[in-house]
């Protein structure tokens, strides 16, 4: 059981694509579902979904209502409980905002990434600086991760994830699973 | 680093609905995608799309021929490298003949499932067992879970992953990457 005070934000601008190019990203359906599953798995508060592209926000505010207000939340309530955890927002900054509202204080801003920084913050530091209910905005990005903008302006950026081998490109969905597994997941033995 | 001897396959008969019928589903782009990029992270050996279907056995042999032979690989080694690992399958059981045709054995058999089940395996005990590199073949079910026809068949159940609550609807996806993670990622600290 995990008393961590997390939220999580997937942000689609500024990221990188393969060549290193700052864009915005257009909004992958299934990442908001598993986001927002993943979240309701590991006692997540909130899922904020940036975008600064006005038709992506009508877009997440179109599928979020169908599955929270519309057949989609009648016919699967577990669905419902978990897309119900995700808000659009245009920028990382807004949703630090709203975390520093709910809250009474800014949340640490933590963002991942699969490349190298001089400022890691292995994962087991987080679980223990966090122990005391201290709020965290855990921040992935999409596309080919966040882009150097965005990473200047955090407080710490988490170690890569490690598999078995070289192999360095786990999806955003993935990558939000095993972090949120080894930070606030039930011991495996 | 991981010894371990991993297959994975992905099942889509026999499996459940929501409602607890017996179904085949329809494949899902992005769960091929996914399990490739988990499953080359981890080390796994080979990815298996168990479908009988003959039009989603086509669909899947189109999805991996773009990203292996076609523009998807040009444009996208990293994917290319993935994709490569995945192979169709018409049964759980082909899946089977395939991986002891390659190991001179029969693989053990595990599958997952968020159903509680007797036969629970932790884990740091297949961890342990699969050390020495006996094969393991890891059976992850899509819709609502394997159905009881295929799970009485198999060898072990891992216990289900538990998050920081009750909720316990976590994507196919996200299941694996967590799964593996705990089985063959690099200790977190």
């Amino acid at each position: 059981m995990s008393p961590l005070n997390i939220y999580l934000a997937l942000v689609h601008f500024p990221v990188v694509n393969r060549d290193g190019e700052t864009i915005a990203s257009a909004v992958t359906n299934l990442d908001l579902h598993d986001l927002a599953r993943i979240g309701c798995t590991y006692g997540v508060r909130q899922c904020y979904i940036a975008t600064p592209l006005a038709d992506q926000q009508i877009l997440v505010r179109r599928i979020v209502a169908h599955w929270t207000r519309g057949f989609g939340g009648t016919r699967n309530p577990d669905r419902r409980q978990a897309m119900e955890s995700l808000r659009v927002v245009a920028t990382l900054e807004e949703a630090v905002a709203a975390v520093t509202a709910q809250e009474g204080c800014r949340p640490r801003l933590v963002a991942t990434s699969a490349r190298p920084d001089p400022r890691r913050l292995k994962v087991p530091e987080l679980r223990e600086a966090a122990a005391d209910g201290t709020p965290c905005l855990l921040i992935f990005g999409t596309a080919s991760g966040l882009a150097d903008a965005l990473l200047d302006g955090v407080d710490a950026v988490l170690e890569p994830i490690r598999g078995a081998g070289a192999y360095n490109h786990l999806p955003v969905r993935a990558a939000a699973a095993i972090i949120l597994d080894r930070l606030a997941g039930a011991p495996a033995d």
